[in-house]
Formats: C-alpha cells, structure tokens, sequence
C-alpha cells in the first residue's frame, strides 16, 4: 500500500497537468509539504487541484463503454464512429445515483454543441398569449422543483442477448434533476384554446426536435438546469434540457433553445427517419416505459469466487410510476421471492432492491421482476411476444429494429464454476420483420 | 461561440493528459473525427476520454473553497497547512445530491491514506462472541441500503459573519450513501451483555477513533462503501467509512479498520485534545444536529441584477428527522412566509426549498427558520444566546472554540445597490470564554 516518492512525484505531476496549473510557489508548497509526509500512506489526494475538486481512488477506474467501434449490433440507429455514445457501467454502480460521469449519452447526432450560457436563451412561442424569451439567469429566477428521475434511451435493449448488463441495459441512469416546471413557462406565456402538443427544439447543428402532448408538458416535465448538483454537463445537454419523466430519453431534449407551442404533433426528421416503426405490430400504444428491472450482481461477465452467502442486486423503474414490489427469482422463474427495496422508492426513479442468497455451488439462474404503482407487472419475454403477436424470431428481428420498451424479464445463468452469462436462449433464426 | 481550431488542439492536447492516455492509433481517430466537425460548435466532448468519462463545461469552473490558507479564522482545530481542508460551495449547487468532488472534506489530521481495497479489512471486536474479519467482497456480499444524508462538520460555522454562505455553512454536503447497517454485522458477530458503546477506528497513521452509543450503532449506522452511486472517494474515507445520520461530522469516520464493542465510551486523542470543551456551558447535551436552514440564493457575496422576480432559495436539515417546514422571511424575522419544499423530503438529508420574491429596490433581511419533525424550531442568534446564558461577545468567543450545533438563524442582508452582505451585527467585544 506504500508508495515511493518516485511514484508521488510522477502522481503529483500528472495531478498538475489535471487542474491546467502552472506550478505556483502556493501549489509547491503545499504539494513540497505533502512529499515530505510520503513516509506515510499517503498520496497526491493533498495536492491542490485534488482539494479543489476530488477525485477518485487509483484503485477505481470504471469508465462508461463506448458504443460505435464495432457494428456487431445491428440496430437501425447506427452509431457515428466520430460522436460515439457510452453506456453506463450498471454493474459497477451502487444505489440510485448515476454518477454524472458515467450517465448514459446516446450518440449525438451532430455533434455536442459548445455554448456559453450568457448566450443561451429559450424561447416560448406558438399558440400563446405573450411569447416569451428567457434567459439562463431568468429560468433560475423562477420557481423550481428537485426530482430525482430515470432516463432511458428507446434503444435500450438493442441486444438482449449481450454479454453484460451493461451491454443489454446500459443506455439509462438517473439523477436528480432541478428545474422550473415547464406549467411555469406555460402559464406565463399563457396558452391558446387551439393548444394541444409542444414542439421541443434543440440548439445542436441538426435542431433535434420531439413533439410531446400538451397533457404531458403540463403535468411533470422539467425544464432542467441542474444535475445531481451541479449544471447539466455538456454531454445530457448544457445549458438547459428538457426531463420527459418516464418517457423514451429522446423526448428529454437536449440544449434546450426552443418550444412552440402547436395544435398537432409534428413529425420531425429524428422522427419520420429513425426512430418511427411503420409496421402497425410495433407500433406503440403509450409512451411511458412500462414497469422493467434488472439484476445487476451478479450479472453477465462476472465470476461469483465462493461458495455461502451473496447478496443478489439490481434497479427496477417503470415509466408508470413508483415501484410497488420487485420479486426475484433463482429458479429461471419457477419461484419467486420478495426482494428489499435498499432505498427511498420515488416514482419514475430507479429503485435499488436485493435478496440475500446462499449459492450452493449448483447451476442457478437468476431473474427479478418489477410490479409498478398502477399493478403492472414485468413481463417474461415469451409473454411479451405474445403480446405484440410475435414469433421469437421476429421479436428479435424487431428489438434490432428499434421496437423499443423491450422490458421482459432478463434472466442471468449462474454455471457450476460460478461464471455469469446471458440466460435468454439463443435465437436459431432472427426474422427481419421489415424485409 | 465558435471555438477556433487553435483552441481545439489545446483543449484536445489537455483532455489526453487528464486521462494519462497516450495517442493511440483509436484514440486519434476519434479525435480527428472531432476536429473535421470542428466548424460546427462541437467542441472536446466527442474526444475518446470524455466519452468514457464525462466531462463540465469550460464555462463550469466551481471548485470546494480550501481552508488553511490563512489563519484569520481563529478555531480550535488549525488547519494543517499541508493537509488543507476544503468546503462546499453551497451558493453555486441546485437540488440537495451535494457533486462528490464538490463536497466537503474536512482537515486530515494525518493525511488521506491510499488504501488498496483488496488488502483492506475491518474486524469487529470486543465484547462480542465471535470476532470476525471482513474483506471488502465480503461487505459487498451482505445485505445493504441506500439513504441520503447530510454530513456536517461540527465546526461548521466557525465564523458566522464570514462573507459567503460558503464561508459561513460550507462544511457540510449530502449524499446517497450504500454500505451495510452496521447493526448487520453487529449481529453476525453476537453482542455480550456488557456490550454499551462502539469504539470505530480509522486506517489513516493518526489511528482517529470514536465512541458511539451502541443505541446509535444498532440504529441508522451504516459501514459505507458507495457515495452517489461511485465507490466513496479517498477524500471521504476509502475503501470503507461510517456514516452516522444527523450526528457531528467526527463520529463518521473515514477509512474505517476496526470496530470494537466495549462497555464505556473511550476518549480519543482527538477528543480530548480538540473537541471536548470543558466549560459546562458549552457542553452538548446531545449528538444530533438540530433543526437548521440557510438561504443560499441570494446569498453573501453576490448581486441581484434586476428588480423584480426573483426566487429565494437555500437548504434545510435536522440531525433529529425530517424537515416539517421551512418558512422564510424578507423583513428580518419581523414577518415569515412557509416555503416550497422542492423535492422529496427524506430524514436527515438536506431539503431544498425556496420562496418566491419579488425585489422592489429596497433594503431587505433575508432568512430562513426550519421546524423539524420533532418540533424542534430553530432559533435565532438572540434566543440560541439566551437558552447558553451568553452574551453576545461570549457567544462568539465560544463559536471560535467550537461549541458547535451553532444552528441559529442566518441573515443576508439585500443593500439597494443589489449586493448581499452577512446581515449579522459586528461584535463589539469578542469575550473568549476560556480565559
């Protein structure tokens, strides 16, 4: 555990290349003073820059994981190579909170744009009374709320199958989000009986815009300026963004710069190009994501090293509303078993649960499912395909097409050596239901 | 808004340092990729290490304010001027979730030890029937919860006439902590008879120690190793640290190694040497914070731009539950108005609320008063000094000695030229009552 000076100064170095700063006599003296208690286990964290803003352990170096080097998952929404999205490393996290570094960003399709919020205004307009401007410094002289919310992209589950939970479900993380209800601006433009949709319209080169129903925009969306504490980060959308609680991330506008006010929903390129399934079997019926959970440990890619007792983790969320109960099962689903919600259960929020387990060293596989407030229950996926009227095959032709709210059961197969894989079978012959 | 290709590459050359990545054939690729769409706004955002882990905005640039620099606030506790300390800067954060970098940490009495997690331990011991020793997966293997609390140094106002809110109340943040109630490991190991406190020691060279009530411990304690959804920070005890919901910042010791169960409380080395107080007045009857609140928009330092609307907005937090209301008042206390609350109110964890204002150019005297769930109403300057049998000069005379809980009311006086100032009266005579 001990380090030697050597390795202090090229830690300290390294430090100072972080903050930017030119070794002043302040940042000498303080980093000359911690060298000389080297002795002790202690390291570059007394270094100035490391004051001012903490970091983490050497020993953590978890990052998000990239998507868009490979084009081994086939989905319609092909990654850009050069504005690569990330997906959260689920496995890794504890609690409710993302943390901000490593929420989910889906491919940003022209680019993350660099404003200076000096600069930035929204403007309200459309069918309203007073069409209104405002300001950063005006939208945070306004009357706000904290909620902490899941986001999660449509295309979620664009391979179930996936070695990890990060792989099938790393495309969501939630956060505390503070920002004027959008009812606020709303009301102060006043809108017009004509009113029923609002258009959202992003300040990114290709003006990224999402229709959303005035029903909807009245009751729980956020204006947001605020994540987890702090400013929204450049990457979910800063200055300002759109939170569409319990909807598909992509109505969650980013760089917020526009919203009119209309009589119908518009249909945007984002929209009639990419994310729109024509085929009336996919079409979806609602927009809020229906109630879903995953165990993330031990989850797929990870090696459970002993045999006795382990805690089986993960998050259940529903777009519906708040968790009611998550069960889980060991048995593939044969039995299940109540979990214990370890947290505040917040509606629209990821909820943390676990189950104490004793493994015996046999084959397992493990599974939880999600009731919502409104006593919806997590389907399995062969319910679900019966649902949509799918064969199995065509279900996964259409997850690769962006079905969307692709919420069955995921179930992770223990083996006897104790490694985790993917439990959903593989599928003999995947049906392109668009050919 | 338009970054220049110049500033690009230097941005580009310092986001690789960050992540000590050397330019692989990958990693150029990508940031090419960038530099070709460097005539849209797309700034450094797209280069690989910001993608793995994010990244603020250039234009974010807050950092925790460090202490130690200067000694013009006389406390008990000096400040080791190699192992700074460092507080929140509460004017500039939305909601209540404090950014891990951001939050506070106290002066490491001997440094912050660099801990490897796979050769980290905590042993539970003393009057117990079966001594046990944990590894880190062990912990991890037990069952846990995630709560939100606050943390709050007890010497957290040691000047309450500083200029800033940051100045006066930055030594306390909250977090969603995850880790394994202590009462769980309690258990594992059995309890004897004589069992009545804790003792919980530090990894760090100074050994810190605490006692704790074994009714504290078989409570709300937890053995934490995850802050905000990350492993706890080295700043904040890692691998592994106690959190002890609404008592002093001391009892939650950082890089935790030991438990032992005893039948007295010990008195520590930091205890008697710097936070006993020996003058019967200033001795604490109890260990939980009380009631408390503080504005911090609009707040000491800064200035409102423009007549008219404006929301008042600050924190507030009791060690004994959860906040009941929170009422603010403009004209100095003479009259009080119940403000919003902004979010979920969970016990002892900071509460966000706010009041909206509207300024007409006058002088005012902005303040908040928290009644909390046990009634508890916290009180002003005046009346703290009175239930203590104070004066005023004695008053902060012990401040300085850190009494501690110094919970009353705090003022930000609004001048007509906008600027805020601390709305507390200069002391005459500062009496040190230890004289």
């Amino acid at each position: 555990m001990k380090r030697t000076n050597r390795d202090r100064r090229r830690f300290l170095k390294q430090g100072a290349a972080v903050a930017g700063l030119v070794a002043t006599p302040q940042a000498l003296e303080l980093a000359g003073g911690s060298a000389a208690a080297a002795a002790q286990t202690v390291v570059d964290h007394n270094a100035l820059e490391s004051v001012l803003y903490g970091k983490r352990s050497r020993f953590v170096t978890t990052t998000r994981e990239v998507e868009g080097r490979s084009h081994s998952e086939q989905t319609l929404i092909r990654p850009h190579p050069h504005r690569p999205s990330a997906r959260t490393p689920l496995a890794e996290l504890t609690g409710t909170i993302t943390p901000t570094p490593l929420h989910f960003t889906t491919q940003h399709h022209y680019g993350i744009p660099d404003i200076n919020p000096d600069e930035h205004t929204l403007r309200v307009e459309g069918l309203v009374d007073r069409p209104l401007v405002f300001t950063m410094d005006e939208l945070r002289r306004l009357p706000f709320v904290s909620r902490v919310y899941f986001l999660e992209c449509v295309g979620n589950r664009p391979n179930p199958r996936a070695e990890t939970v990060t792989g099938t479900h790393g495309r969501m993380g939630c956060s505390e989000w503070t920002g004027v209800p959008l009812s606020v601006l709303l009301d102060e433009v006043g809108l017009r009986d004509a009113a029923s949709w609002i258009v959202a319209e992003a300040a990114d080169g290709g003006k990224h815009t999402k229709s959303i129903p005035l029903g909807k925009a009245l009751d729980d969306v956020l204006v947001a300026y605020g994540q987890n504490g702090e400013p929204v980060r450049p990457d979910h959308g800063y200055p300002l963004r759109l939170v569409v609680p319990g909807f598909e991330g992509i109505y969650n506008v980013k760089w917020l710069k526009r919203i009119k006010v209309v009589d119908q929903p518009y249909l945007s390129f984002q929209e009639h190009s990419r994310f729109l399934t024509p085929n009336p079997k996919t079409q979806r019926d609602a927009y809020d994501f229906g109630p879903n959970s995953v165990i993330t440990q031990p989850s797929g890619g990870q090696e459970l090293q002993a045999h006795g007792a382990h805690v089986i983790s993960g998050l259940a969320w529903s777009g519906s509303g708040a968790v009611r109960k998550v069960e889980v099962s060991t048995d593939g689903g044969a039995t299940y078993r109540e979990a214990e919600l370890a947290g505040p259960v917040l509606p629209k929020a990821h909820t943390r649960f676990y189950l104490p387990w004793r493994w015996n060293g046999e084959e397992a596989v493990l599974q939880s499912r999600c009731l919502d407030e409104r006593d919806q229950l997590q389907p399995t996926e062969a319910e679900y395909a019966r649902y949509w009227n799918l064969t199995r095959g065509q279900l996964y032709g259409t997850v690769q097409s962006q079905l969307g709210h692709c919420n069955w059961i995921q179930p992770w197969k223990v083996g006897r050596d104790g490694k985790v894989t993917n439990g959903l079978e593989p599928v003999d012959v995947v049906v392109d239901v668009h050919a």
